[in-house]
């Protein structure tokens, strides 16, 4: 549902989870006892109402998140592969999500997580909800690229206020003076996803249609859509209007480089090679 | 610059106060320690940044607004005649306003603050700025009914957020809700008014033409107008059609029966006797 859709994403636990409404709660890893308590309280009625909580597994608001919301069902989005379970304290966690929730990841098997895994791993998780609330962020955190994130693929940012005083509420201060809607319960989460409740996510881009099955490109084909990419990110549309091909064959071609590793998808349908 | 605009204030202090450009500071009695401390950054940076800070002169946010403000000029509204400050404790502090600033009644000398006074007075906090601040605020205060004010006269309503588990922001993270700007720092508060320093604040109602000099009701004609008048609130318009004087006489008319304490005032240019 996103434009820089993972080609596939490896689920363990009940993937029943999935097709349930869902809430992205996240936030500070160094949070304030009150916050905790606040994503506690949150994630718990969220679930009492039906939705999926979505978070990160990380230390703090996350884990929080997740923990209050284990027996009404929670997805923990991974940075690594499954086998990569980051912090290792929380490999507990984990195994107590498989219960009712899932363990998400685009990243294969024996992939231990960088840095940079992190942020990339964010798209997925406001891609897989209907809406996202950030508990506590200080100014530039990662919880804020989720809620860019989120903004970017059309789904709903809310966050919850602080004192001004209170260096863990700068960045949700400042989402809420940007337009998100200010959180002191679910009701105010649940008043706005309810219109929604039961619909898929709606979709910002078009949704790409399945490659016809049967389109195997030749050889030629393949060479020709290979040579019009490179490290500069180009359109999808230009690509099939200048290799002369289908755009199911384009796709296939895609997704083949995509699964070597070859092929990296940015916002707006564009490509480049790696 | 208000519906019900009383009659007369009776000023102390530097008059030139009160041609500032002002914001009203208000909020919670009981302040917590970070209240206190965001109120007196914003009333001193507002202050630095020309403004005159109103307020009321009771415990907490009001107090420790007026005293960031003292040297750049700022005023109390009172609730009680001049001679009736309260609470007794800001005696002190009501006489170092008057250096820089000033105090403010619409009551007359000897007249002893009673509780419905307060909300009364509120009007006059919120009529006296071109914005208000709200810092702290339960559920269902007196700095709301300010702020309902506010919105009434067509004034700016600011918020400062707070923790939703605090009850101190409850009545502030409503505000927000409910659409006031959300306030984290005095240039919050400066990015709205600055269109409109240096300019009168707007009128939502049209300012009534004084009366002409000279206009002089004869006996018939005042008795005629009080006849009209009765314990339930009618338009001032309707005075003037069915009494058949001119609108400068109904005016004096109603202007002596309030000096005289037996007009009240009703939003939307409404009228009754008391």
């Amino acid at each position: 549902m996103i434009d820089d859709a993972p080609p596939l994403l490896a689920v363990r636990g009940k993937t029943a989870a999935l097709r349930l409404p869902a809430v992205a709660v996240v936030g500070a890893r160094n949070a304030s006892a009150a916050g905790l308590r606040f994503a506690e309280r949150l994630a718990r009625d969220l679930g009492a109402a039906g939705f999926a909580v979505i978070s990160g597994l990380t230390r703090g608001i996350d884990a929080a998140s997740h923990r209050a919301s284990l027996g009404s069902g929670t997805i923990a989005v991974l940075a690594g592969g499954h086998d990569h379970i980051y912090p290792r304290e929380h490999v507990e966690l984990a195994d107590a999500i498989l219960a009712q929730g899932a363990l998400v990841s685009e990243m294969p098997f024996g992939h231990e997580p960088r840095a940079r895994d992190f942020p990339r791993r964010n798209r997925l998780i406001s891609g897989l909800c209907a809406g996202i609330v950030v508990v506590e962020a200080a100014k530039c955190s990662g919880s804020l690229i989720t809620a860019r994130f989120a903004l970017e693929q059309g789904r709903e940012v809310f966050a919850v206020p602080g004192s001004p005083l209170d260096p863990r509420a700068e960045g949700t201060n400042d989402l809420i003076k940007q337009g998100a809607t200010l959180v002191t319960d679910a009701a105010d989460v649940i008043a706005v996803l309810r219109p929604i409740l039961g619909k898929p996510v709606e979709f910002r881009a078009e949704e790409p249609e399945a490659p016809a099955p049967g389109a195997e490109p030749d050889v030629g084909e393949r060479a020709r859509i290979v040579a019009l990419l490179g490290p500069t990110p180009v359109p999808i549309d230009d690509l099939v209007r200048l290799s002369g091909s289908s755009p199911a064959i384009v796709r296939v071609v895609l997704l083949e480089l995509e699964l070597a590793g070859r092929l990296e998808r940015h916002g707006g349908a564009l490509v480049s090679l790696l």
